[in-house]
């Protein structure tokens, strides 16, 4: 490690530290107005930033990134408008900070109060997404959470160009500067060191793909929350109603293949196989060339129809495609199909579909994932289509928070205990 | 690490996973029935298990151990009557697996269902106390759990005993034998690949002094929740109510120095300190000949009043004595005693007296601690007291749980999603 970063990043958490303690108190108003602040500076910016932003679109890093990557990176009017209203959109959720959680009298007449607090200082670990750097920045300042934001490096111009504007919104609001920090070198032994800050940060959220998590859980003495890879299942019943079932692999499926809650792989009961694959197969090759991965007794069902289809490898079975690509399996009874969704599949969102009431609920209780549908697509676990109002991602761990992260899963809680003088016996 | 010990551990922690999808639906029922089982052959086998302890008492690591830590290792027949009436208490607690916590319609129909569940596999790693080998295993029990416990080598005998007592009730109550397995071997080998196995163990609890602690939060890649040590402070505002105070400081310290929740610092308004700090000083060393460590001002009260007392030392102002020591300051306001909590407190357990609610309220918003008390001794932060029924440990830690653990906080949750049908567009 580079021995003139670490105290860097140290002094840094310092001051994000002192700054949390004038966060967790400070009034929802105050806050909103530096929200509101925010929105009109990234609109009063546009020129700065779409310059700094072409800066790292020019960069050898950003010319080296995959077109898909380099959408993302990119910024134009448009988007910054979209921005900024995000932003706003932030400011008009309540404020979780304060809300009591429960409340009871003791026998011995203290009165104990849970009421929900900020976490405290949030580290988060992202890549290339100018968007991200401000969801993330406003998500943390709104539930009272200083942030330290490490982007990755084809991002650097635009990131430093919005940490400025955050930093000045939250002065001229009357807010420590220190509340949003961006970490000024993409150095990687900035980050290692920032992981070690235990004392300082409680929480690490990594955004990214499966290498950056990974080699952030590792590293990190902070506990993390992970927001993993979507490896999701839906599973046809042999009661399924078939054309919801085709309706619900396709949408989960295609209408956008890129993305964590999105359908992998489809597992059919064997009573409904050869009624449902083919239909469900066409319908899949007619909407997007969905190209599937079939296990001996799908594919054998598939060529009699004569219907395109490849041979699925091993590796397929718990494969995140984030493509037109589908694992595809016959199951022999519902206790199966449980049985290899929580082996295979990564926790993130299954689907039953039937019109069993029985099955469901023996597939939602049996299968171990933070999101399990009945009659209803994969891609509907989202922070917005859960009501969160926001989300700064999908937690496919089980401590904390598991599934759609919003502002109250970015809080902690205390205790509050009101006596009169009691005393243990 | 030794080559043979971690497919040892990988094995038996697989073994903990398989358990762990049968526990999570096993009924209320069947999980007491256990218990139940396992109360009565604690009851009925008293010569065994201290034949076990006597082992562990007379070997080199047991002799070695200090008079207290001996004490806490030692059974006899009136503890072990105790441990089984703690596990029928247990036994009697409600379930808290299956409890809806939230519900809501969305605007597209769907209903969706955020529904307590076990979180799956919970690795405890603790010393040399039997106690608290059955308690967590009990608890990690009654809540869905599987638990693998590593226990310190000092209570190896008895906890292989115990442990043969659980597997016995697991068996004959028809749940799966590996839901609570003992780690066979005190090779901390065994613990470092334990603490590597993230895709099969969820959660780390460790339990015990702080040197495990550390060693357990900087070698797991699992989440690790944390009961730290307690550094807890007791403030006397100007407002105070002085013959409470001292009530109360006096409990806080003496009524039992060896535990987490015991006060180990004291802070006196300035504008009290001539009053409260010569009476307090006196009934805290005639309640258990307390030792008093002085900041320069308080020092100069007491020595006016020719009161017993040493000079505080700079670590003494951030030091867990778990002993009848009391490091002592004057502070010149409310916001300087909060300053210097949140600096130098563990983020434990603190309280402030004062008859002042404004006061009050400032000192439990800005206090940044588990559990913030208004006029009540710090001991009551503990999940008996706060009316959990039991406690696994009061977590120092934000994420998760912070406070005392119950039954409800070895849970995760997951999100039902009940649709007809609907696909996202």
């Amino acid at each position: 490690m580079s021995a003139a970063i670490a105290p860097q990043i140290t002094a840094l958490a310092r001051r994000a530290r002192a700054a949390s303690f004038t966060l967790a108190v400070t009034s929802t108003t105050a806050k909103n107005a530096a929200l509101d602040k925010l929105a009109a500076l990234i609109d009063a910016s546009t020129f700065e930033l779409l310059e700094a932003n072409q800066r790292d679109l020019l960069s050898p890093e950003g010319q080296a990134l995959s077109p898909a990557a380099r959408d993302r990176l990119e910024l134009n009017e448009a988007r910054l408008r979209k921005l900024a209203d995000s932003v706003r959109a932030v400011a008009a959720l309540p404020d979780p900070v304060g809300e009591l959680l429960e409340e009871a009298t003791r026998p011995n007449g203290l009165v104990l109060r849970r009421v929900r607090v900020p976490i405290g200082v949030i580290g988060i670990v992202f890549e290339a997404r100018p968007n991200v750097t401000i969801d993330c920045a406003v998500l943390c300042l709104k539930s009272g959470n200083a942030a330290i934001l490490r982007g990755g490096k084809e991002c650097f111009h635009t990131n430093t160009a919005l940490a400025a504007l955050i930093t000045q919104a939250l002065h001229e609001s009357g807010l420590p500067g220190d509340a949003v920090q961006l970490i000024p070198t993409t150095d990687r032994a900035a980050l290692t060191a920032l992981l070690k800050l235990d004392t300082l940060i409680h929480c690490i959220i990594p955004r990214g793909g499966e290498g950056l998590i990974r080699f952030v859980a590792e590293n990190s003495t902070i506990p993390v929350i992970k927001h993993y890879k979507g490896v999701c299942f839906v599973y046809v019943d042999q009661a399924a109603d078939l054309a919801m079932a085709e309706k619900i692999i396709v949408n989960a499926k295609t209408s956008r293949p890129g993305v964590c809650n999105a359908a992998e792989q489809l597992l059919v009961h064997t009573a409904v196989a050869e009624k449902f694959l083919p239909a469900a197969a066409k319908a899949l090759i007619a909407a997007a060339r969905v190209e599937l991965r079939c296990d001996e007794r799908s594919a054998a069902i598939l060529t009699r129809e004569k219907i395109a289809h490849l041979p699925a490898g091993p590796a397929d079975y718990t494969a995140e495609f984030l493509a037109n690509i589908l694992a595809v399996r016959v199951v022999d009874s519902l206790d199966q199909a449980i049985a290899l969704i929580n082996r295979d599949s990564s926790g993130h969102t299954e689907s039953i579909v039937t019109a069993d009431e029985q099955a469901a609920a023996k597939f939602q209780a049996g299968v171990d994932s933070a999101a399990v549908m009945w009659n209803a697509s994969t891609r509907f676990n989202d922070g917005f289509e859960f009501g969160l109002g926001a989300e700064i991602g999908i937690s496919t761990d089980r401590l904390h928070a598991r599934g759609p992260m919003g502002l109250s899963e970015l809080c902690s809680y205390k205790w509050l205990v009101t006596g009169s003088g009691q005393v243990r016996t």
